[in-house]
């Protein structure tokens, strides 16, 4: 990001009292998660002299806005934040919830809910994104798609060219659809709280795909892609537990996944109850962990969903027998 | 702490559902307020298994309270915090008001505002305390008093003897009045947005206390002690400035803090402008740094305060006319 627009960023204008800004660049990749990257972070912002009124703005995906978003909320116990994703991912997803985080504990597991005052989403920087990162974003765009039946049509009827093209008024619109969507789900419920529904939703696809990334070391399949592939588990999940009323969404979301160059098919790697059930019971939102249930979002139909602690014996059922396939 | 009331930490009842507890502890003194320190109880943690059901109850002083509230609230993202402050100090000031933090960037320069559900001051804990540690809380606790006419009436109704023995019905009252009071003004003003009154006039003493901590490198001056010092520095600075509007309050401030056994006069060490004003410029409450004012809480009398931006060529006419005397 810095490379394609650092210079942009140093041209920015002062502040009407004349400090000026400093920009920390901070190397690519879930690596600058960590605890020195962050301490870093607040210490040259202490060594700045930056106070209560000045902002962070954290210009990159997924990675600089968890972590400058945990930099913001702990720097003199919390300073103004902006974010401003530069990833399709980002955009749709990881710049609005407030959910901030560094990799310390386990992946996410420590940081904190903290809005950002403002996110600025420019889908023309998206233009200079790389192939895989930008479809790995539309596997969540894909994720809003199932959870909305008026999302499904729209992007049903979009030519295939003109999304692998990033056509700027297709781009405008599936991310502006989705951060609708998502700041929608937040703002009815910001903390999670409500069990059966409401921000819960929104991890569709994500208790087998986190844990698909997490048995392949977080190196395999990027976070859209394995959320593609949870989506696909959740989906058969529901099926076999006769909650998916409407059987014609297999064929429909599997079909939105491929025209996305998404994955949409489970590696038989993937489908080791031994290794990938004891990663769902890990997820820091499965409150029943020690217990042999784990939390899944299960779709019913296009735009409706139910939220089912799954026994561990039907989520191995269906692992042996996709295995078998 | 450990040594006095570990073992019946110990003795605790288990989790309902059968999950033990476990304790960690932490060296005493300000060093543990450090990351490595932070992260190591964040790691212990996520390696005990524990989740969002689970709560972080800190047993200590100020160190232990501040610690422990930024796990709590940065593990997941957040869990609940029972706060048992064993120091009267923590008692009557840190356990309250949501301030966590620990000392990267400065010191308690990065941390969060973050509630406990729960605070336990027991005053017997109090009778282990060490002297100057049972003194220093005093500082605080004389803080309050200015603070309150009612409160400085009750005090000065007190026999030394009472306060010096540690009497159970005194630091009952003096224990359950601070707290009431620093929660009023807590409640009304959670974030120190009130720049003239509110949360900010606890603050009164901590500019030039804050500053005399830094100067001597924390390691000479317990923090309610230089508060003590602090009270008595923004009071003369008051006079100079004809904001004080009762000057027996200069007589009554200083009879209080030698009743407590607390220093109430000025160290010359402590009067030089070249290394006392920058750390004032500082402090990270001072919004206008940059400028050549400082921000004081200033009495006018017993209940009655300003908050007003000093020049900075008042408060070195002070310590110059100090140091002469």
């Amino acid at each position: 990001v810095h490379a394609h627009y650092g210079s942009e960023i140093g041209d920015m204008p002062r502040r009407p009292d004349g400090f000026a800004h400093g920009v920390k660049v901070v190397p690519a990749g879930e690596g600058s998660k960590d605890v020195d990257t962050w301490a870093s972070v607040i210490e040259w912002l202490a060594v700045s002299g930056a106070n209560r009124k000045d902002a962070l703005v954290a210009v990159g995906g997924g990675v600089v806005g968890d972590l400058g978003g945990f930099v913001a909320s702990t720097y003199n116990r919390g300073i103004d934040l902006v974010q401003v994703p530069t990833s399709l991912l980002a955009m749709v997803d990881a710049s609005i919830g407030g959910k901030t985080g560094i990799d310390l504990g386990g992946k996410n597991k420590t940081g904190s809910f903290y809005h950002p005052k403002c996110v600025i989403a420019d889908p023309c920087v998206l233009t200079t994104l790389g192939e895989r990162e930008y479809i790995e974003g539309l596997g969540e765009v894909a994720k809003y798609a199932v959870l909305d039946q008026d999302f499904m049509t729209y992007i049903e009827g979009v030519s295939d060219y003109d999304i692998a093209d990033r056509r700027m008024d297709v781009l405008g619109e599936l991310v502006s659809r989705c951060v609708q969507m998502k700041s929608g789900y937040v703002q009815d419920d910001p903390y999670e709280q409500n069990k059966n529904g409401g921000r819960v939703l929104l991890n569709y696809g994500h208790t087998y795909g986190h844990a698909v990334e997490a048995v392949t070391g977080y190196n395999e399949y990027l976070h859209g892609e394995a959320v593609a592939i949870g989506m696909q588990f959740a989906l058969l999940l529901s099926k076999d537990l006769n909650i998916l009323t409407d059987d014609s969404l297999i064929e429909r979301q599997t079909a939105l996944l491929q025209r996305l160059r998404l994955p949409h098919e489970i590696d038989t790697s993937l489908l080791d109850p031994n290794t990938i059930l004891p990663e769902m019971a890990k997820d820091k939102k499965n409150t029943e962990a020690g217990n042999a249930k784990v939390r899944f979002v299960l779709p019913k139909r296009v735009g409706e969903f139910a939220v089912e602690q799954v026994d561990a014996a039907d989520i191995t059922q269906l692992l042996i027998s996709l295995s078998r396939k």
